[in-house]
């Protein structure tokens, strides 16, 4: 059976699969067939009458230039292990337990001048000559007894990230493939005319796919397979680094940076930690070097009369979709990988023509997370379903242009519950895209503001996918908002100082103490506390989780809990009595008790706080009244269905909103979407049952039966 | 049936009940009679011919005097609650929140100078000049808008707090006793013709039993009996204070207090809190001015013909026996009422003639923790019985010279099996005496430091009783050792540095990140830390529990990391990976598992750190050498006769030290002690079961039956 719309949905084709290609793209309604990393197309499939995408790696798959030139490679910073100073003298080798397929020491003289060696005990730079570097082994002397010494230094790295991940996972064979650096001049010159060549040569593409650009987030292996993966930050700057970098950025910004501001005691900089304001500048950096870069690629693909495409995965380092320079660049199109809510939302509120996800799984033999997906053991079908229940109530709040998938097509044969579950899906797409083309979803009178170090830079994604950052109560709290009717922004603390909770209703701070979406040392400032203070006394809502606002040095932990009506004990609350409570059997917002968890330490700071829910002696749900505003803390969220309709409960209270504005069902596990435009009621029953459905909408009730896991689209009479 | 022998023992007396006073004096061996809070005693009993003790509250009990001289009362600071600015001026009601019946504002013109109006937000001290104070009300003006501003007080406390604890627990409704300050000359020249007027009219007391001294630990009642205690700490001087003391204070320190220093943000300063240095003179400042006045009361007593005795509880603030100026009281004996073993040492310790014991329960119908005792619901026989499986273990490693009992003697009536079980105990008591006498018992070539904060200062005890610090694993760590066979000393962070690991084997830190028990930024000294390093590298031992060494601003969270092999993420690992670990299955100390307990964010920094046990992906217990020393870490350490031998356990692996030597059971729920001069074995079942254990000795083995709970005494023949 054919899909009941076509178009909108870009499929893989696979040389060798021509026939089944073709019939694919049939049944899931293609307009658009593109080749994948590991896949090729053949005449037959770029002859037949699809648009074409063409996946390049630009920095990638250049290793006969590579081993030319290696000083164009890509570097790093890395620290060694400290190493207690037992005697006078102590030997650092720099790169033990690291990957040594993965990292090569740069100790040529444009680098060695960058390397440190640090007293960790007393947090000490040593001057350059109590240490002397040679065959791979640097020695320290004159050292404290009993201190402990570690080295920071450049080094190659001679293994592009995504190709290393796929060869250790799946025990590929084949080369492996190094990754050139833009910066350098020779590289630089070197890619550009590949691409034309690429152009030149290939005239049946329509659409080049740039997976991504330059910079790939951040994976360090380490040499011990108890710790392979040493550190991985998906927002990390740290591979964008060389002597080069350093060199003009000095120029630029009149002032040095140093191995430390890369290193930063061993812990590097973590996108969840709050950035030093160096830090800040080199992003600032990076990201004009690359939005510059790209945009000289996309013109050369323009020229070829073809469109340039980003796919924001891989090395996508400093290519934030709402960051300043993203626009400048002029893609044609965002394609974001999705499992999840939250990046539906990310792609789909990107300034730039045209917004495509891919879903999950790939097709491909396991899955991101080890797990069979597409072999023995795997229920692809069942995965497809996980994600799209996630993906759906984000779409019927926001929708994108396009769908696809990614891998190889041939793994599809035989897996007929699959490929009906893509026709659904695309099917159940195409529909909703075309009610958001005639006028947008009704949506609740609140605004939503969540509050965090990186404001609209980080968007909706803390870093990289949810199962990535699933720790972090934030993400939770994103992808429940996803899919809710109300709007949505994300601020930062300078944000605050000016002005934006002006035009916020409800104020969200979700995090753990000292990290970046709690917000850390900014809770220091006077001015963002009291500004706060101000929205809620006057009548806005607060909603913290976790450890909102927890900073050292004030007269609380957390530096709203006058606001919240708690605060954490932190060990300062020593011989304090806490205030007793009684927990309330009821409480205003129906509490989905498993999706609210516990932060140690909680207690009352006013008699007057309710306590919704505790566990034991430690209150995980509150609810606060401050001037004339409210607040609620919860120890933790855990993103479900019934999270997210608690959620929405919360809103509705805390603001005094009457959400049959937006559509309100009346069973926790079923949410909805109203098209005013079209009098189109969405019902997603995202509970594993068959349910009757009421819906309140402004103008009466609407009653649907829906089955298990159904979306389904309700043509309503308006009374 | 009488005692075994007379002596060593205090009976409380009880006027009116004068035969039933004798018939216990006999039954167990009392040589001496007391009085005690409430009861008084008659000429037929202080003429039997025992010694009588005579209790006296020193500042207490002058109601008629402290009505005359109110300026004469004792004096504190308070903080009020912050209040929000919501406008350009706000009015501050100091007391509000606090017990009217325990507290009156001081705004004499010699405390308002010392009151101090705070921001809050920003921690600014206001101008004097921008509030002003008017009854009862503070005035704030000129507020920055939205900040929080406290009001920082010195207060009169008008309810002797030990008082006013039975009072409100009891539903008491005597007339409130109040206390003086000595501070004052109008009070101390009354206290001292007080003192000798009493003397003069009791010459049938041999021993004045000062209960305490001057200034009550900290108590801070709250208005709503939903926080009724709003602070208490067992150790704290904040109920010393005074502008007489502070004027004292800046003359001979050159510097002067203020009201923050005392208020710390609200916090106040409690004794499981790292003093400020301020704190730290002020400590030594009241110690010395306690010690004068507690040596002009002795010699008053001396001069009499009587003996005095101190009770270290209540009002002993500033007498600690460890301190510096404790010798120089000259008392003739301190008493020390007990629940756990480590009080026990606490007192065995101290530099005095007579240390004698104060056994629970209390003779009274509730005990501490408000449950029944000798009413009905109460159990005293188990009680007692509790207590005294910790203190004998204790006792058996070092004696005290005397034991006794307070309270209500007429509550015995009708208590056999408690009165039986005293006897016992009594009898155990002073054959316990009689083997120290001959020798010590046997020890291990083992000494242990405990090292914290307070070092010396703190010898065994934390602040107050076991249960009212139980949250500390330091409690928990001093309760083990109180009753093993090995040296044990308290050393501080100076000791380090001035060489008290040279005599250490086995170095045990054990507290919360930031508490005093743990160090917090002591640990910041390179000077602290690479001694410890050099200790366990060159041999030494090292025990960490819970957040041993947690310090800001280091590589690692615990800067001892790199000698226990583990650390603790405080969100700074984010993104690094953790070492992945396999627990062991068998242990070189046979784990009590539920003596262990877990610390969050532990991980391995090591991959040759051994787990020894784990929650889930926690380490709870591991082990690591380095250098030639070792280290042990738990997450957590709760006392039991099977966490005590584990800990033994452990020392005895971590030292390569035979156990023999002081005798070893083969059974961990059992100890013993060995005192070779008179050839005993001390075997101390401590299950509720009969056991036969054998103990094997440096000279071959011992085979004894014992009774549940039973403590054996076993002549033993040398091979």
């Amino acid at each position: 059976m054919a899909a009941e719309r076509r178009g909108d949905f870009t499929l893989p084709g696979e040389a060798g699969y021509e026939k089944l290609t073709l019939e694919m793209a049939e049944k899931w309604g293609a307009d658009v067939i593109r080749d994948s990393d590991g896949t090729k197309l053949s005449p037959e499939i770029t002859q037949a009458g699809y648009k074409i995408y063409s996946t390049i790696c630009i920095i990638r798959e250049h290793n006969a230039f590579a081993e030319k030139h290696p000083e164009t490679q890509q570097q790093c910073f890395l620290c060694s292990d400290p190493v207690t100073a037992s005697r006078e003298s102590i030997e650092i080798r720099p790169l033990d337990g690291y990957f040594d397929e993965q990292f090569r020491l740069n100790d040529g003289e444009d680098a060695l001048p960058f390397w440190q060696v640090w007293d960790r005990t007393e947090n000490r730079l040593l001057p350059a000559d109590s240490w002397r570097y040679a065959d791979g082994t640097i020695t320290v002397t004159g050292c404290v007894p009993y201190h402990r010494y570690s080295a920071s230094f450049l080094c190659w790295r001679i293994w592009e990230e995504i190709n290393m991940y796929n060869h250790t996972t799946n025990n590929w064979t084949s080369e492996h493939l190094r990754q050139l650096d833009p910066r350098h001049p020779a590289a630089w010159d070197y890619l550009r005319s590949w691409l034309e060549k690429w152009c030149e040569e290939n005239p049946q593409t329509d659409v080049i796919r740039l997976t991504s650009l330059f910079y790939n987030f951040v994976w360090i292996f380490g040499s011990d397979l108890r710790r392979r993966t040493r550190f991985t930050d998906w927002a990390s700057y740290d591979f964008t680094v060389s002597p080069a970098a350093l060199k003009v950025f000095e120029r630029e910004y009149g002032y040095a940076l140093t191995a430390e501001d890369f290193i930063n005691k061993g812990k590097l900089q973590a996108t969840h930690r709050p950035p030093t304001a160096h830090k800040r500048d080199y992003m600032d950096f990076i990201q004009r070097f690359v939005a510059e870069k790209a945009k000289e690629l996309v013109g050369i693909i323009h020229k070829w009369g073809k469109q340039a495409y980003v796919f924001y995965d891989d090395s996508w380092v400093g290519m934030e979709p709402y960051g300043k320079y993203f626009a400048s660049v002029g893609f044609d199109g965002l394609i974001k990988c999705v499992f999840s809510g939250f990046e539906c939302r990310l792609c789909a509120g990107a300034k730039v023509p045209v917004h495509e996800l891919r879903f999950h799984p790939y097709l491909f033999p396991v899955g991101l997370g080890g797990l069979p997906t597409f072999s023995e053991g795997g229920h692809p079908e069942k995965d497809a379903m996980d994600y799209w229940l996630h993906v759906r109530r984000a779409l019927a709040r926001q929708s994108v242009d396009r769908i696809g998938l990614g891998g190889y097509l041939h793994l599809t044969v035989g897996q007929d519950a699959f490929n009906n579950t893509i026709q659904e899906m695309a099917d159940a797409f195409r529909k909703l895209k075309d009610l958001h083309a005639h006028g947008a979803p009704a949506e609740l009178p609140v605004t939503v503001a969540v509050l965090h170090t990186w404001g609209a830079l980080r968007s909706w994604t803390l870093s990289g996918h949810f199962h990535e950052t699933d720790r972090n109560p934030l993400i939770h709290v994103n992808e429940a908002l996803s899919g809710l009717p109300v709007k949505v922004k994300f601020i930062s603390f300078d944000d605050v100082r000016n002005g934006a909770l002006r035009d916020a209703d409800v104020l969200i701070s979700a995090g753990r103490a000292g990290d970046a979406w709690s917000g850390g040392d900014a809770w220091k400032s006077p001015e963002v506390v009291s500004e706060v203070t101000r929205f809620v006394w006057e009548g806005g809502s607060l909603i913290g989780v976790g450890e909102p606002s927890a900073a050292e040095g004030g007269d609380t932990r957390f530096a709203l809990a006058h606001i919240l009506g708690v605060d954490q004990d932190d060990g300062s609350y020593a011989c304090h009595a806490p205030w007793e409570f009684m927990t309330e059997m009821a409480d205003p917002f129906f509490v989905a008790g498993e999706s609210v968890g516990k932060t140690e330490g909680i207690r009352l700071t006013d008699p007057d706080t309710r306590v919704l829910n505790a566990r034991g002696d430690t209150p995980v749900l509150t609810l606060h009244s401050f001037g004339k505003g409210k607040a609620v803390y919860m120890g933790n969220f855990f993103y479900s269905p019934a999270g997210a309709r608690m959620l929405l409960e919360m809103l509705l209270y805390l603001t005094g909103t009457d959400g049959s504005a937006a559509g309100l069902t009346d069973y926790s596990l079923a949410e909805c979407a109203w098209y005013p435009e079209t009098g189109t009621l969405v019902v997603m029953n995202n509970s594993d049952q068959a349910a009757e459905v009421n819906v309140t909408l402004p103008f009466g009730t609407v009653q649907a039966h829906t089955e298990a896991e159904e979306m389904r689209f309700i043509p309503v009479r308006r009374g």
